[in-house]
Order: C-alpha cells, then structure tokens, then sequence
C-alpha cells in the first residue's frame, strides 16, 4: 500500500508505454510525488518493512513448491547512481533472498559463447529476487554504439533477448526492466565530484569520459533498446534520476508492486503442528551439561 | 575503534584457546559488556557505518590488486540465531561486496565429490566478504553425530579442512569461524514459537526435534570440531547467543576488528587526476536532447 508520499501510481507514470520518447522525459522531474529529499529519505527507510515482508513471503512460499521469482535489470549511465540503488534499496532485502550480478566487460571465455551464456546462470531461482547491475543489454548498447558487433548482430540479439525473458516470464520469472535516466549536465557534476575527493578515486575510469562523449549516440542505443524490447511481460521503466532520493524510492516502489501483484502467501504447514508440538514438549527435560 | 558499549576486547573474549571446554561456556551470558537488550540494538545500528566503510575500502583496495578478503563461517544448532545474524549483521554491507552460500544437505551430484569440491568455488575473491550459512563443518558435525561417514573418513576430512584452510589463508583470505551457542531449553523456545506462528512455519522442520534429541552427541561433535581445527589463521569464536541482541553486536565487532587488522586503504589514482578533470570540463557544453 502506497503511502502518502506518493500522489500518483509511479510504476505506471514511469512504466514504458507505445510512443515513448527518451527525449521528452526531464530527468530533473520527480514523477508521482511533489515531497523534497528529505521526505523521499524518510519515505525510503518507512517503506523498507513493506519490501522485506513481501520479500520474506516470496521466499517462504517457493520453500512450499511456488515458483514466482523477479529479476530487476538496471542500465544506465556511468555515475546515474546505480550503486545507489543496489545500497540503499536492493541493501534493504534480507541477503538469503537478493541474488545480486555486476555484469563487467566480458572475459576472453564470455566472449568466445553467444552473450547469452554468461546471464542464463545468473537468473534467479525461486523465491529469489535477482538483481542485474548491467545486463544483456549491455550487448546490444555499448556493442552497438562502439561498433564491437555489426548490425545484423545487434539485430540476431534482439530477436534472442525477445525469446530468452519470454520464456524466463513463462518459467515464473516477473522481468522488471530499469534504465536511470541522468542528464549530461548532473553526470558531469558526479564524475567531477569523484575526481575531487581521493576515497571516490577507485570509482572513476577515465573511459568514462569517452564514453560520455558519445552521449547522443548511446540515447539513440537506449530508445532503440527499449522500443525494441518492452513487452507487456518484460516493460522497461524509465526513472528519472538527477535526484538520488527520487530514483530511490521510485525503484523501490516499483519492485514493491511487482511483489503485490505477485501476492505471495505465507505457505500452509506440511506437517501436523499440533503433534509437533507435542513431540517438542516430550523434549522439555533436556538439559546440556 | 570500540564504542563505550563494550568494556574488554570482546573477540579476544570469544576466541577459543588452548584447553577450550564448550560445556564451560554459559549461552546466557554476555561477555564483554554490561549492557541491556536496548543498547545493545542502538549499538548495532550505530556501528553499522564503521563497518560499512571498512567493506567499501576491502572492496577498493581489491580494485587496485589487493588480494585482501574474508571468510566467515557460522555453525550453529537449529534455531540458534543464524538468520538473524546473516539480515541483521551482514545485511547492513553493500550487496557488491557481500557473497552469501547457504549450504543445505549435499544434493546427489554433490555427494559424488569430494565433500570440499561444492565449497572451493564459494570462497570469496578479492575484496569481498564472503559469508557461508553452514559449511564444511557440516561434512564432520552431522555426518558424525548421524554416522553418515565412517570415523576415518571424519578423520580424514579434518586433515584435508586443514589443508584447506591454510592454503586460503596462503592466498590472501581471512578466516573467521563462528559458533553460535544457545541452550537447550533456549532452542525449545524459540522452535515452540515458531509452531505458534503461522507465518513461520515455512522455518520449521520435523527433522529439527530429531537433531534437537541428540544435543549431547551434537556438543561432543563440536567440541571435537574446534579442538580439531582451530589455528591462529582460521581461529573459532564461540558466541553465547540465548540473548540475540548480544550474538548480533558480537558477530558484528569480530567482523569489524578483521576488517581492522586487514587495514584496507583508499587506493591511489592509477590516473592523472588533474588532466582527467580538464578532460571532464573539455566536455562541459555536451547538451542532451
């Protein structure tokens, strides 16, 4: 249940529709709230007991044979605040349940099979909550913007991610697909940041800044991708994210609506709870030493 | 650095020694601090952050090639505690640097190996704290007590844990092996609660008043365990853990002072500073749409 932070259904303003244009989302705007950083912190750390609860059932339940599990794809920019998001809400999940994957560049193995090896092992198992920082997407971005793959690839792999998150949907899997929209203006301002301060050093890579100058050509990846690969069964959101403290609680009241309409249920016991108790308490004289 | 919560060194406390009597311990008590039940949730949660930084920097360190990483493997009876550690403890880390493996009973590929082979490729990499919800030990505790393996085989498996363990510690890895210790009568209590709530009888298993009833040959087990594989380099700690509170802070200021004596430190930039950030500002007028 939303809270009053929220004036809108934020999944469904964020959520993909036919004739989405990246271009005309601000990625200053806050979508669905008018509250300030301060409210949405408070909103995030309020809504944590929510999340885990759904979370603790969707385990619970796949122990009793349920095979409802979610997979969160996140893409984005470099320093769109990524980290943040696996923190400060994927880091609110209780660990048993959160499978989490950083995808980096692929290893001479990874690159010597089809892209879509090295994910398949990945996808959650029952239960699970898995979580891709990065994604096969990468594959059909960076690759094309760099040129790493010829087109009539980019195109094979489209075709490919279409059939592999159809059949993870048929197979249980709720596929839930994030990109965090920054503006050039605010990564230039983060990746500044981190130059100034020598603790943020390990997290710049000077091909950031190329990467960053292809800016027009990784949004054109970006909408083609998501014009290419939302489906009613797999839908790509778009968050924005220029406020830290808004991709934040957006991304976390988005996966918690997935969780709701998955509604999972704490499962019936499968033994007889009244003769075990009985056995316990035949137990009660057992002291050690 | 200890908070005023503590008043001695609360893992020199716990640490098993030479001439280590399980039976001497008391699950009840709570070495190292005089504090209540209250305090010690406000020094869980206040301690969070000193723990999270020193992850951040094992983590950063790993980034420029330090080899630096942590092993901790919790044992315990049935109910003892362990879940509450693994959410509440280490669920404050960042997900990134955290790998949690649950070890449940072998699966029959499993048990076609060696009972080392389905640990090896779960043992941390650089940088990472990686944390085993059961382990190895299992393969000398219950497959003793339930003579699951003959007594040279058990035999035998200590000397290759042994091996084991010092070849991780040769390779950069710190080992912590924790116990958690609760009574019986403490165990009867929370295993009834979990009968009286319907929302946790997914947690409960029949098995677990079998196992209950052979405490003693359990006690005796681990007993054997810690005589058998305790080592400057991959030493047990025994945690009284009938006051939760207590198990937790305590778990948390072991992992701490690890991470203290690893130091890690902020690596250096492998980068120009200076003309990263005139490359960075070179790209000030790059506008989006």
């Amino acid at each position: 249940m939303a809270s009053d932070f929220w004036d809108g259904d934020v999944a469904e303003l964020l959520r993909v529709r036919e004739g989405f244009e990246l271009r005309s989302i601000d990625p200053g705007s806050t979508p669905g709230t008018s509250a300030n950083k301060k409210a949405g912190q408070v909103e995030l750390a309020a809504a944590a007991a929510e999340l885990r609860e759904l979370q603790e059932r969707l385990y619970a339940q796949s122990r009793a044979g349920a095979a409802d599990r979610v997979l969160v794809v996140l893409q984005a920019m470099d320093a769109a605040g990524k980290g943040g998001i696996v923190n400060h809400v994927f880091g609110q999940l209780e660990p048993h349940g959160l499978e989490l994957t950083a995808f980096k560049s692929p290893t001479e193995e990874e690159r010597a099979h089809d892209f879509l090896w090295r994910v398949e092992p990945r996808v959650p198992g029952p239960g699970v909550i898995g979580l891709f920082d990065r994604s096969h997407y990468e594959d059909v971005l960076i690759q094309r913007v760099r040129s790493f793959a010829p087109p009539e690839e980019i195109e094979r792999r489209y075709g490919a991610i279409s059939e592999f998150e159809r059949r993870l949907t048929d197979d249980g899997v709720r596929i839930v697909k994030i990109m965090l929209h920054v503006s050039p203006e605010e990564q230039a301002e983060r990746l500044s940041d981190r130059l100034a301060d020598p603790s943020k050093h390990w997290k710049y890579n000077p091909g950031d800044v190329d990467e960053r100058k292809l800016w027009p050509d990784y949004m054109d990846a970006f909408q083609t991708a998501i014009d290419r690969s939302s489906a009613p069964h797999a839908p790509w959101f778009v968050v924005p994210a220029n406020s830290k403290w808004y991709a934040r609680v957006a991304v976390q009241r988005i996966v918690i609506g997935e969780l709701e309409r998955i509604n999972p249920q704490w499962p019936a016991a499968d033994f007889d709870v009244a003769a075990e108790q009985a056995r316990l308490e035949a137990t009660a004289g057992l002291r050690w030493p």
